[in-house]
């Protein structure tokens, strides 16, 4: 089921700059027992985002009504929502007035085996680059072309999450999620200041790491080596949580006691759709 | 007027992966008194896209059929086609069997002004730099943020064209042309290993000017400085031809020999459309 523009559609115009240019942005958010999870925060990234392309904000309350709507009855699943600079003529210019389109979406959950939370993933280390741009670092834009690719290499190596590199080198992320570790006591993420996505679940990490003072918490710039030297690692988005790292580059890895911590609080604090 | 997967339509899914992940490409083809110019070209260069990012390439002879089909009784217009991974469920990991999306649109001539072409244009140095990566370089892939923000710059600056630089600094190219300069007698062209596309005006420039052996062609990483200490500067694409840059960054240029033999030689050619 689908609402475009607040009505019930499976269908839009072929121009629009969604489709044409990869011109909007987009969140995706799980669905537990009829209530999405997160609102808040996932509109305010998407907020970030409009500002960041320049497209006006829909109406939050609209967007709030919609994503309820979608979500009523909802045992467990996963609404995306998408906006875009709405329709226009051909031409990368943007037009004088901007109507942006939503489109927001109703899918089946994503039911990943639960080992993937209790005992780890392997990681495959992607040989498709993230491009490297200060001015769309963070934002979770439509231009996923990076994405899509590292995701085939997955596929292929038959591996739940990739890690993915900069074209300089440096660790960012995971194919569809973020990235932590662990290393001398510290919880370590790497900085996203020219690429990668600023996810929800990854802030809250950092929330929950902050307010209990106990484990130090630091955003820097990683390479691969300190993933080699970590003590633990693992992946986090809205939808899974936390999946550990069992496996990455010939190293193994066991699941850590802060990883262990952050997984129970995810769960205690209700921002994961299990538990 | 459109044709989505050869029927006359104007609206497609959702979950078409054009929209959900910019996950496609594209081709722009003036139209000319009832024909689409230098279609082979352009299917080349759909092809080679198609191999970099893993989608079938539709069938030539259909794709053939269906620009001829728009093309007919057209005096001048511009022809869009779009082809995409298809319809798939949500993720970003390509669906096992993928049926690609071509979408085919006709749309007014973009009626820039003649001086355009006769005098020049004022160059804007846009402030949003393209991102580098060697996978996608060259590709006219549906990733266009970048193109969309810089456009956006020239508006502001009431340009007709905008210079990018890559993150790195290097000249690249137009927000939707290529860039060539003359320096010391030579024709020079940014190197487009890093980022870019591959402009099928610019392949053109290129054969014309290897064919002729009398001015060298040089394909190069370039400087800022490069552009202040060039004799000519152009702008070319397959809608407009060449654009003489007559102003940019100050520094003001006439219309050179080069630039002038060369416009005469896409005209001759019809490879424009106009002259």
């Amino acid at each position: 089921m689908a609402l475009i523009n607040g009505q019930a559609a499976s269908r839009l115009s072929f121009l629009d700059r969604g489709l044409q240019y990869g011109d909007g942005l987009f969140e995706t958010l799980p669905v537990w027992y009829g209530e999405a999870l997160c609102v808040h925060r996932h509109l305010q990234r998407l907020a970030r985002g409009c500002q960041v392309l320049g497209i006006p904000m829909p109406d939050t309350e609209t967007l709030q009504r919609e994503i309820s709507t979608l979500a009523t009855g909802v045992e467990r699943g996963v609404l995306k929502l998408i906006v875009t600079r709405g329709t226009a003529g051909r031409g990368y210019a943007p037009p004088h007035h901007v109507s942006p389109t939503r489109i927001l979406s109703l899918h089946p959950w994503a039911a990943y085996p639960p080992s993937y939370w209790s005992h780890g993933v392997v990681a495959h280390q992607c040989r498709v680059r993230l491009s490297r741009n200060q001015l769309l670092a963070g934002v979770k834009h439509l231009n996923r072309i990076e994405q899509v690719l590292a995701r085939r290499e997955c596929q292929t190596y038959s591996c739940p999450e990739g890690l993915m590199l900069d074209t300089s080198g440096w660790v960012i992320e995971g194919t569809m999620s973020n990235l932590f570790l662990v290393t001398d006591g510290q919880l370590i993420t790497p900085c996203l200041g020219h690429c990668g996505v600023e996810g929800v679940m990854r802030a809250i990490i950092m929330e929950v790491i902050r307010s209990e003072r106990k484990v130090p918490l630091r955003v820097k710039a990683i390479r691969l080596p300190s993933l080699v030297a970590a003590e633990e690692l693992f992946f986090c988005n809205s939808l899974f949580g936390i999946w550990p790292v069992q496996r990455f580059a010939r190293r193994t890895y066991a699941v850590g006691p802060i990883t262990q911590h952050l997984q129970r609080e995810l769960v205690r604090r209700r921002v994961v759709a299990h538990g």
